[in-house]
């Protein structure tokens, strides 16, 4: 923008320096002499939380729609929808005077507990980067921003302002960044906002690897980084770093940080100059769409409840539901009346209005008679009087619906729950319901996995409705009726208890770290290889209808570079019209490093009439086949074989066929100083030089040994003892006999490997 | 040694850098002119591996006695044993010219995988100690040293030579340096051997931290550091590191390197001469036992006997053993015949003689007919005619009793285990068996835990035989004809499953590290904390007769620097005298830092007639209730309760009783300019004065908010979201009303906190 290069130009240092932190807590500054104007920011990301004076953090806000959470929103696994619901939140943004919607985030849910985990997408980035880039997209489509948040690795409240996340390279990018790398190359989002938590010793606002040389170098980031509210400790350390918005402001001293720092020379001029580019740059982009108006109420308040019903996971149902057109249903729980719509914290939105189950209830009941129990009390008080009364309730009607949310003081930004079930008082609640009433449906509204060994077993059905948006009491009316047949799915596994989770042993850490002990094993990854039992598995949710799979087509062989593109049919052979959401993992069953039993690497919703068939098609790219290699520092798609699965659930695959990957890829040797025989004979430039060195080498290590051919040394396997043995050892065994010492020799074999001539340029793909 | 010191400075600094360095794979230096011999160093740890030719690594040994292997020893739980069988070997490295034996190995048990496990103790630090400790003092006191190895963190053999090991301080500590500290302290070795491994980036060899810090400065190791055979890669750095002597020898180049790091002032010759005493002390030492003359055969050979008895586990008995004079038994499987009694590489014995389970059951047997069949092949061929025969021998019996043990490619030094059941042979061999015969015993003899899925419902009895020295055959007889009652006990869990291991996501690692992902939590600790079933758990073993635990005493508070004395009263109440392992574990229902849910801090085995009644007490010092704090540097025993709970294993608690520690230790305050209002609100010192500050600015964020007290701030617990936030970040919220900068004003408090009067001194204590 040539523009912003005038500008820049006229600006004082002084005038630099503060655009560089918010003018307010919720704008950026105007300098009027330079026709720049301030820039209004706005909480998200299920609904603008656009506040009525933008000086105080914690000011009341407008009126806006509440649409579903995250939560709800990535069980959809419909990027259309998506969209839809961005571009609604843009519009209300735009009628409310909000330039950038500070939203989607995209942290992966690591452990159950995190407190923000209804404000995130899945356990799995390739989901969860897919919804961000088409939320980001509907969004920014309409001409408002998006921040794109909080990278990276904020995966727990707690001590989330300087808890140091010890993660090492392979899972880091494997988990933690894939998911904002799909969204920051698919989605473009004007910005990043950078997250509160140290990772690997360094605040993630001072981060030159994940915000200059990952986020903006390698992944081509254009848009400015944005630090969460207080995330900046040291302003200079921070912009040096690649951090180009400070807020919330104002904070004279940041500024002042900033000009004595170019002053002194701590700090180039040109890294702010770069900054107050990247900032300049997305407030004109934002000018650019005049804000005022009004937005449709109606409209999003009907998008909010279509948005909720998409999302809900009818988890468990044994015939029960939709309902049979019963003539006396007891409603049980302070939730029918009171709706846990949304949770705590930064998302948190002023309602246009809410919708209460018990009433959305009543409306689509007909003739039935209902009957209403509050069954526990607010917070976390217990209260067996309320219990009696439900089961009197429920043992009076022919079904009874209980609805269950987690107090806020249990799940909420700022802090992590504190347990996985439910509350004592709602555990027994179930209970006592279900042993008095075998027709008992339970409707979950949590952000989260909810442990329920205590009382599954005893109830006909589980609704998960999440935390749903203002909308969201018709759509559990809609689904349990039968108004709406369900088809969400789960984003995130349901374990069995708090003990198998894969964090638990390392969450949330202590002295200040926490270390992700598990590595790339989170969510279905950790409970597949560990062979462990769940709840539900990851992908898993029921519909009324059926869904047959067929006719998986792949070619049986594909380049690297150009992917593979595949073909199956679903055919709806049930009585209801109804979605399917259809999963594609890939497994790689022989890889250099070990790999998860299978990852998510596709995915499509599918919409069929009853007896409909539909061909999905879907492409899986150098990446559906890749993992991250800490050692060449680049994504690997090895040569071989690849079993693509295709299935209802991660637990329910239906299809499956074996692909040959041919790698174009031409990767540099990994072999150097320490590499072991087994390394040397299984690198494709190094068996070549091994293999005849060896024939010599070994005959005269047996004999040095005193060894016949297939004798063991002192008890041992001697190729066992050998294979894993850095060459330098195996060769010392011999070293007074050998022409030059084994280091020397080594590097003679490594240069000629190394001069082995590599074909073409190395190639990054996603 | 004044000797010492007139030597060294008649010394050239050749002949000092040559000191440090072999004269061939067995020997140290002599040199005659100045009255120096060389030292004979031999393999062990469970058994004298007295080479025939020094020059040579792999060389044939000299006879002797075969003891049982780390993993039967460590199961008799017994110190005075281990003396026992210490000083023996002693005797016979005296006999066979030895000045040193290369042992114990005290590495942890990570992994039941490990292929050298059969080498080493337990998968507890402090049973592992204890242990070692023992051995070294038998060994010792005879004038003979020992190499306590593989100092630290060689809990693999895959690419031990170049693995790095990640692995936090405070999980060092506590599990992977505990063993050596306590086998270093209460030991005494002459000498201990590093690793070959990396730890945390770099070689053991070359680790300053782990060798001069730890070892020699905060442990007071005065012996000298020998290398594993191989594992210096740059000699210079290693000695820096306070590695003293570098094994094996010759390598030229090796002396040639220190002398000209000294040369060129690389090296200062302060520090080749420290390394030059340290060996010289040794040496000098190791002289003043003559060596030469016999051992006692006989003798040596029944001891290894009766430590094989006691070290045995008879994990399963339903009701078979002891026999009841069966007429008809039939012997299966070719361990009975070719018993697998060691394991391979440098521990690796030839024995003065071999007994064979085969003839010693006939000895014991009296008129019973004996029918042997081999059951399994050699290695891990299969035959599924030897299957059929062993069926039909068992048919013909009255008892099947089932030797298995695993073929030496599968376990051995050099390589780890590959998968953690028996051959497919053998489960197929035991399953047929048992399902033909329900009188089924099972012997099993492997160096660790095995995998029973598939056959352990089927059998009546199992006895764990380990890889049991020469003599075990007739310790097998002796248990399963009554004629000695079982007393061994489990040092590590035998799992379910390899998936359930804690180490299995994380292990043998890749791309040359491997991360301790499990932290602290190594078997029962991982078990117990993940509330996993287990197949046998740590501390378990059967007898043939039944034991009482009473009346726990311990004094209801006690200061940390003068521990805790209990006592308790144990009673055999069976027919049969018997020796019980009675075991201590502390709980800490509350601390700082998470802690398994207990840990095993003192143990005795009890010898008890029938009837009788014995009091065992038991001494529980500080390192009994302290945990290792990575922000102290520290060990910390906290104010408060602990549980003392008294088992006959980890999951067999008889006595439990709750006592109360006074700290008399004055640690320094952790609160620093991260610490959150929660740390804050914890610490000692910071309480006093953050009380009051809270109670000004609580009314003042409220305000600055806009709200009531009691009030959720947008729709979150107000305490929950600033508890575990940064003081500095709390006081932001109001930066610009504040006084000062927020940063200024934390630093303010942190003065007055470390102002406050500290009394006494840092101590620690073991």
């Amino acid at each position: 923008m040539l523009e912003v290069e005038q500008i820049l130009c006229q600006m004082t240092l002084e005038e630099k320096a503060a655009l560089c932190t918010g003018a307010s807590a919720w704008t950026t500054l105007a300098i009027p002499r330079l026709g720049i104007p301030e820039m209004v920011v706005s909480d998200g990301p299920h609904g603008v939380r656009r506040v009525t004076d933008v000086q105080a953090v914690g000011a009341k806000s407008l009126p806006a729609t509440a649409f579903p959470t995250a939560s709800c929103l990535s069980a959809t696994w419909d990027r259309e929808l998506l969209r839809e619901v961005g571009a609604a939140i843009a519009r209300e943004a735009i009628a409310l005077g909000v330039d950038v919607v500070l939203g989607p985030g995209n942290n992966m849910k690591r452990s159950p507990l995190g407190g923000r985990n209804f404000e995130y997408f899945a356990e799995d980035p390739y989901l969860a980067g897919e919804l961000a880039a088409s939320y980001i997209q509907g969004v920014q489509a309409q001409g408002v921003g998006t921040s794109l948040k909080h990278y990276a690795a904020n995966n727990q409240e707690y001590q989330r302002l300087r808890i140091d996340v010890r993660v090492d390279e392979r899972t880091l990018r494997e988990i933690y960044l894939t998911g904002f790398e799909i969204a920051v190359k698919k989605g473009r989002p004007w910005t990043v906002m950078c997250a509160y938590n140290k990772v690997n010793g360094t605040y993630a606002s001072e981060h030159r690897y994940l915000l200059q040389q990952i986020l903006k170098d390698e992944w081509g980031f254009e848009g400015l980084v944005v630090s969460d509210w207080g995330a900046v400790v040291d302003r200079v350390a921070a912009l040096e770093a690649g951090l180009d918005l400070a807020m919330p402001g104002p904070k004279a001293r940041f500024t002042q940080a900033l000009v004595e720092a170019v002053r002194s020379g701590r700090l180039e001029e040109a890294r702010l100059d770069e900054a107050v580019r990247r900032i300049l740059r997305v407030v004109f982009r934002a000018k650019a769409t005049p804000k005022g108006g009004q937005f449709d109420l109606e409209a999003h308040h009907a998008l909010a409840r279509r948005a909720a019903a998409e999302g809900m996971v009818l988890l468990k149902n044994e015939g029960l539901l939709p309902l049979k057109n019963p003539q006396r249903i007891a409603v049980i729980g302070r939730s029918a009346r009171y709706p846990q719509f949304q949770g705590g914290g930064s998302s948190n939105v002023n309602p246009t209005r809410v919708d209460i189950p018990l009433e959305e209830l009543r409306r689509l009941a007909g003739e039935a008679q209902i009957a209403y129990a509050e069954g526990y009390p607010e917070g976390l008080a217990e209260d067996p009087g309320l219990i009696e009364e439900a089961v009197a309730r429920a043992k009076e009607a022919e079904v009874a619906l209980v609805f269950v949310a987690l107090p806020p003081a249990v799940e909420s930004e700022g802090y992590d729950r504190p347990f996985l079930g439910l509350t004592p008082q709602q555990e027994a609640l179930i209970q006592a319901v279900s042993q008095a009433q075998p027709r008992t449906v339970v409707i979950l509204n949590t952000g989260s996995a909810v442990d329920m060994r205590t009382w599954i077993g005893g109830v006909g059905a589980v609704l998960q409705g999440w935390l749903m948006g203002q909308a969201g009491a018709g759509a559990i009316a809609d689904i349990l009726f039968g108004r709406v047949n369900p088809s969400g799915k789960l984003a995130e596994t349901f374990p069995l208890r708090l003990q198998d989770t894969p964090a638990y042993l390392n969450f949330p850490g202590e002295n200040g770290e926490v270390r992700y002990g598990e590595g790339i094993y989170i969510g279905y990854r950790y409970y597949e290889a560990k062979e462990l039992p769940v709840l539900f598995p990851f992908g898993h949710g029921l519909s009324y209808t059926t869904f047959h799979y067929a006719n998986l087509r792949c070619p049986p062989r594909f380049k690297d570079t150009e992917g593979l593109r595949i073909a199956f049919e679903v055919t709806n052979t049930g009585q209801m019209a109804g979605k399917e959401i259809v999963q594609v993992y890939v497994r790689d069953p022989q890889a250099s490093l070990p790999r998860p039993p299978k990852e998510l690497k596709g995915f499509a919703k599918v919409a069929l009439e009853p007896g409909e068939t539909k061909t999905v098609e879907i492409e899986l790219d150098y990446r559906a086949f890749a993992y991250y290699h800490p050692g060449l520092k680049d994504w690997v798609a090895e040569e071989g074989e690849y079993e693509i699965l295709v299935g209802a659930s991660s637990a329910d695959i239906r299809l499956c066929q074996t692909v040959v990957l041919e790698a174009t890829q031409d990767w540099p040797s990994l072999l150097n100083e320490e590499s072991t025989l087994r390394e040397w004979l299984q690198d494709k430039r190094g068996r070549g030089i091994m293999e005849p060195f060896l024939e010599e080498m070994l005959p005269r290590i047996r004999a040095a040994f005193g060894l016949e051919e297939g004798e063991t040394f002192i008890g041992m396997d001697l190729m066992g003892f050998l294979l894993d043995m850095p060459l330098r050892s195996v060769l010392d065994f011999q070293s007074e006999q050998l022409p030059a010492p084994p280091e020397a020799m080594v590097q003679e074999l490594l240069h000629r490997v190394r001069g082995v001539k590599r074909s073409g340029e190395e190639h990054r793909v996603l």
